[in-house]
């Protein structure tokens, strides 16, 4: 094909007056004369200008919004104002037409919900392309962030055989006949007969295998898809989700904290370097919804300012207990404005505490130490005091929850104690005791929801909107 | 905790007589005084000399295989063969005990089917130790490949509604009570109630999906598990694998080539450089394996150098016509050698007819391009000589199929009528086909098997080998 150039690099050009290619989506048309020209390489479009009174009036009249076009051309400097450079086009191609009676994306604002029902265009805008990209920017960050310290990025299976943390919350996988499934002779469903000769889901967490793996190579992580079939219509869940899950043999729980905040500051860092015409977008689009509101909800801060603010400072570190303190004096729960009133010791956080914590209290992330062992899973390292664990949760604002770690249990009589108070069943688990059995270390890890991680950076408000096809409770179109 | 070192660093020491610490796994523990110590950093172990006269008896009993210690002590010249330093001990603490009575992994050759068994603890050795480091840095660079070329990672959905392309081979995905089915009237089984509201599955490609964001980012890939319910027990084929799946707009077939060789090319070449000891040790198992087969089995090339000969050689183009014309020509089917003869235009290639066309015939991997349009996918571009498609697979020795490509069609009616022909349903398509209606442009993409690459660059010979915990019939421990 003959070699066109990204808009992307053209505009970084240092030359004019050189004839170009460029190849890409028609964002608008105006006056038979400007074709603004996006190919998805960076949020600017080039301006074509089209010699349109040698033109031939039916290659105009298919220049439409939506239209692929190849455009050969002189780049000159722009006469016009918000672009340096436009393209004196000599030749137009209309590689694909897009009937504008029938395109469902006109320029003009839509709705975040109707360009979620047609996700497989939404790619086409401004605020879509910039999500992705900066997506795109976070995954490679993440990935750049521990190749950089020599961990090994391991890929934990995503088919599993136990449930034994999803708590009844795991998908079921199975290529059984459901018209005709296999029964014993008691009249159970005999799941020896199914593909992989047991009952299987859909992992809730890569981490107890990562734990596997941390305990030959010190330091791996995972990054890949895990699943909830939980009930949820929120804004912050999805049933499909990306989680980072890195798991270190010889770290405490200070070293598991310095290292998620390393993490998260290093990939907002990365955005900003990397990203810097997507977000100052996003920003914007931010500030303009936000003239929309009244002015006390408004955001305090800029998309940009946010973003800077979480780099500049440390994350505030405290224990639950502590927290529990600062909630209980704090004025909505004297005022009884919590919906859920801050008593005593021991009740997990709601949303609206977190919020208080990050938004009111300290105004800026924080990170909660050593909670009740009872609302924590039971792999978490058990405290002296008999009654918390070494877990950490680090929230942010206007997300809540974004990671969720502890310093692993490693005392295999411990570990094995709590697994019986839970009701866990050991002898599914077998392989994971194994490693509290031989060679046994203090270790720890933690799990980072990426797509909370690109809802805090992108800035926007529906976790739908971040990951390109959202699965949630009845929707699983495209 | 006590900072240590990793011993991959200490080995690139430029000092000694230092005080150092490092944690780790013992590998061998020889004559009470030479401890193998390994922390999965890199397959080299530093050789702690302990001072066993002073040493408590106690402690010394319980440095066994697999057991974690923390050790400090003086970083020396060895005075022994094979290492560059060793550590005298100051202090030696046991972290957790591997009793060598029920310790699984002892310091003897185990064959790789016990170790499939213990899958948890295979990361702890040589062998799996080299593997997974090797698999991680070849991940890694499939993303630098692509970041570098202004490709955006795409997260495309694991669980999907339609089964157009899976042919029938995909996993079923539901939360519905198998032991208490909804009905509808008619009696079917009432996917309406399932978690999606449809009947849902595991993805068996990322690529339609891709398609869309290529449609408007230009360049995409994709990298993530991809399931198959095929009831394959074979070397070559998992359950459940992890592919990359690029799709790029305004490319031709040739562009397809030259990105996916030079993706191949590069990511090699990133472990040639990243993983040079590991892939030493591998190339030294490879060549002891081969020592115990009959002369004419034994590998033409090491793995080093078949490694390097893939960088230093264009792969070899040819049209699938003209492979037929070698495959009938060819001794063994004149011979009859060949399970499957050659006989005419228009049959798929058996995995023996690949073999001898890469194996003897070009000694180099092949790009076989243009197919029957029979034997390929509904989307690939259709040619003008109304037979074939703009297909393209890639061959490596050893390993057949690496690569599955094509430039997709972009033409509506083209595509339309050959799902109506091979019966796949539009109406379920249906955003697939909008790109096709709305900008459509000539584009092209191809999928690589990622576990394929890992076998290829590893040279082992099981696929099962080269992922953590592989997913076959009957088969879905840890």
């Amino acid at each position: 094909m003959s070699k066109r150039i990204k808009i992307k690099a053209l505009l970084e050009s240092t030359e004019t007056n050189i004839e170009v290619t460029v190849k890409g989506w028609v964002r608008t048309f105006r006056n038979n004369q400007f074709i603004a020209l996006n190919d998805g390489s960076t949020n600017n479009n080039i301006q074509i200008v089209v010699d349109f009174q040698n033109t031939d009036e039916a290659l105009l009249k298919r220049i439409t919004t939506g239209a692929a076009l190849s455009v050969t051309g002189t780049l000159v400097e722009s006469l016009g104002k918000g672009q340096k450079f436009d393209i004196k086009a000599t030749a137009i191609e209309v590689l694909g037409d897009s009937d504008p009676e029938k395109y469902p994306l006109q320029p003009k604002k839509h709705s975040l919900e109707f360009l979620r029902e047609i996700a497989h265009l939404r790619f086409r805008t401004n605020t879509f392309g910039a999500i992705f990209r900066v997506r795109n920017s976070l995954s490679f960050a993440v990935h750049k962030f521990f190749q950089e310290r020599g961990f090994v990025y391991l890929h934990t299976p995503v088919i599993t055989q136990s449930d034994a943390e999803g708590a009844g919350e795991a998908f079921r996988v199975t290529n059984l006949d459901l018209n005709n499934l296999p029964r014993t002779e008691d009249g159970e469903i005999d799941y020896k007969q199914d593909f992989f000769g047991k009952s299987t889901n859909l992992t809730v967490s890569g981490q107890l295998e990562g734990e596997l793996g941390a305990m030959a190579l010190s330091d791996i992580y995972t990054f890949g898809p895990t699943f909830r079939a939980e009930n949820s219509n929120t804004t912050r869940h999805l049933a499909e989700f990306w989680m980072i899950e890195p798991e270190m043999a010889f770290y405490d729980l200070a070293d598991n904290m310095d290292l998620a905040e390393a993490l998260l500051k290093y990939v907002i860092s990365y955005a900003l370097e990397n990203n810097n015409e997507d977000l100052e977008f996003l920003d914007q689009r931010l500030a303009d919804e936000d003239k929309q509101k009244p002015q006390n909800e408004r955001a305090e801060m800029s998309l940009l300012d946010k973003l800077q603010f979480c780099l500049d400072n440390d994350f505030q570190r405290l224990t639950y207990t502590e927290a529990i303190e600062i909630l209980k004096e704090s004025t909505p729960n004297k005022k009884k404005k919590f919906t859920y009133l801050v008593e005593g010791w021991g009740t997990d956080l709601q949303s609206e505490h977190e919020r208080y914590l990050v938004e009111k209290h300290f105004k800026k992330p924080v990170i909660l130490t050593d909670y009740p062992k009872e609302i924590k899973s039971f792999y978490m390292r058990q405290n002296d005091d008999g009654k918390t664990v070494a877990a950490m949760d680090i929230l942010f604002p206007g997300i809540g929850e974004i990671v969720g770690g502890s310093q692993r249990e490693e005392r295999l009589d411990k570990l094995e104690q709590r697994m019986d108070e839970i009701g866990i069943p050991k002898e599914e688990l077998w392989w994971y005791l194994d490693t509290r059995r031989f060679g046994a270390c203090p270790h720890a890890g933690f799990g980072l929801g990426f797509e909370r991680l690109v809802l805090f950076v992108t800035g926007m408000g529906n976790i739908r909107d971040v990951i390109p096809f959202p699965r949630f409770p009845k929707n699983a179109e495209f």
